[in-house]
């Protein structure tokens, strides 16, 4: 692979504006290809099989792909109620593919509202006369269908431009926690292949590089899927940064040797009280580091926070297929026919053991159950 | 691969007694495959390559390629001098395989001393008359080298039985840390493909099982070169276990969630103010577990105990190639080229975090710098 990845989005709309392009994930750090999706089984699948990954770069994804199967919905439905329970049932379909990341729901939410938005006079009750009724569309529900077409596509052209916005200010804030030399430990992939841009967790790595802050980062590999070893050292290394890759169970030897000065991470969910739903692993950094006094820092857009989950314990954790661990990757199966597996895809990082959440609209501090509320507010 | 590898020994002399002979333990968990080896390069290899692996395992390994070695010597040598002088060359060259696990020179040490013994006539200072000049044996250095070599082999088998029996003790001292129902969280494979029987850290769960305890076992598969998937989940299965395999990240979360009552591991060397080196991830293991409040039991054979070591500061920790993060066994590269890895193959794990150390002579508990020195004079 000689192209620099990040010249490539990671998300967008295809230029014909029909499909949703991506980089197919699973296929790097060997192949830069670029993939064009439009069923809404291909759509499901590249959230499901990693295709695309990384709760904001999911959320844009799955913005554009709701919009992408409204356009094959639109030719289909005979009137505008027609098409929203059409609408309302890709919206489920797409919201099943994987359930810990806050930000699938919460883009297919905002589609929904402007669908709603775009369609409210025909399906607010008593609004629309005769229509849904009648087995072909109305003149109206047509002029409807068009027009609720085009709000979606530019709430998703929305979403897309606010989750860049969003990363080069969490850069930004980040950046101030960072001391020209430092040592900076990630966890999975919390680049700019997770977002539109920049990344969440390496939007302040970018932004010190760019001011020579002559960093040393340190990927770790994120078993079992191998997002660090395979997208973080890529990228980081594409951008010209120092960056050293390790098993994941070596992170605490590394912070021991004291190499470590600071731990970013991303995250898919946080509770009002500060706990934090990311890639598997990630508590068992973030303990470490509180034993080793590094501080440890979530970068979290605002979407992320989740003012219907109070603690924790009330994320649900996405459990995956034994064969990422006992097969996946391998050239031969690496443990023996019939053992069980322990595969969690995420954990949930006690607010503990969290030094600062950083948001697009400033850094909360504990305790997480005022300053998280405030992020929301601002 | 249908036997059950407990039925095989994890090191011995072949039957004709002129090589040793190993489970290839690279090979499992496909294939079950007994090698023998008599040269010193391929003996070298094999603790290099880790065919055979486990600080106790590599303690017999020792002894027997060194008695095996010493076969071919004394075809060669004229005097009890040259014999004593090549046998010196060869036991520094094995030494020289593996740095970190003191077994490896523990057990050489005895060998030598033993050889030193047989040769006493020989090579003490002034004791020979005339060994040595000649160019050609003397009876009297024929009788004394053959004498040495039954010496030797004596001594190997006795590093071997002793070995077994420690295991057993082992095991019985940490019967009394398991109730029925544990989970019992293990790292990498301190099992009987460890050692000679039994395992170290798997002892206590075999004679736990043996008495009907219902253990629920939870082994991590430590990369890089996944013993725990490879070695331990086969051997704790082969006998009956309810074992679940799980990648090193996960071993936290799985804590959280309260499955985890015990820990145990192995060790490569203890350092006499409690300091624990083995396998790379144990200090991860240990940290965890202090946070969630899980016991964190280390065993030790009183040969891991080090005199000359007062804490883990002093340990030499091995760095291993970065191919084996990178590429060994995928079928395809994993990460981009190029990358800078960090691969230590042990860690430290500091004493305050060891809520045992598991002798065959009994418990220690902290204080360690008073608890460990009895052990020793036990």
């Amino acid at each position: 692979m000689k192209e620099n990845i990040l010249n490539y989005p990671t998300v967008d709309l295809n230029e014909a504006g029909d499909a949703v392009l991506i980089i197919d994930q699973t296929l790097l750090p060997k192949k830069l290809e670029m993939i064009e999706l439009k069923g809404a089984k291909e759509l499901w699948d590249a959230i499901y099989l990693l295709k695309v990954r990384g709760a904001p770069a999911i959320g844009v994804f799955a913005a554009y792909a709701l919009y992408v199967l409204s356009l094959e919905i639109a030719k289909q439905a005979s009137t505008a109620k027609e098409f929203y329970e059409e609408f309302k049932k890709q919206k489920e379909y797409l919201n099943s593919a994987r359930p810990t990341a806050v930000n699938l729901s919460w883009a297919l939410e905002r589609m929904e509202r402007i669908c709603e938005k775009g369609l409210s006079g025909a399906i607010l009750p008593g609004a629309a006369k005769g229509s849904g009724t009648s087995s072909s569309g109305s003149p109206d529900d047509v002029g409807m269908i068009r027009e609720t077409l085009s709000l979606l596509k530019e709430e998703a052209v929305s979403i897309h431009r606010e989750d860049t916005e969003t990363c080069r200010k969490i850069g930004e804030y980040g950046l101030g926690l960072i001391k020209p030399g430092y040592g900076i430990l990630t966890h999975c992939n919390a680049g700019q292949l997770a977002t539109s841009k920049y990344g969440t967790a390496t939007a302040p790595i970018y932004l010190a590089h760019e001011k020579g802050y002559d960093l040393k980062v340190y990927a770790d590999e994120t078993r079992p899927l191998l997002q660090g070893a395979r997208l973080t050292a890529s990228e980081l290394s594409a951008a010209g940064l120092d960056v050293t890759l390790l098993c994941d169970n070596m992170s605490g030897s590394l912070m021991r040797s004291g190499a470590v000065n600071a731990v970013f991470v991303g995250c898919d969910r946080v509770a009002m009280n500060g706990d934090v739903a990311n890639k598997i692993g990630t508590s068992m950094v973030a303990t470490l580091a509180k034993y080793y006094g590094v501080p440890f820092y979530v970068c979290a857009p605002t979407s992320t926070l989740d003012p219907s989950t109070k603690d924790g314990s009330l994320i649900r954790i996405e459990q995956r297929p034994a064969s990422e661990i006992t097969e996946m990757w391998y050239s031969e199966r690496m443990a023996p026919e019939g053992i069980s597996v322990y595969n969690p895809a995420f954990d949930v990082t006690d607010h503990d053991l969290v030094t600062a959440i950083i948001t697009e609209r400033g850094i909360a501090y504990p305790p997480y159950e005022e300053s998280l509320p405030e992020m929301l507010e601002r």
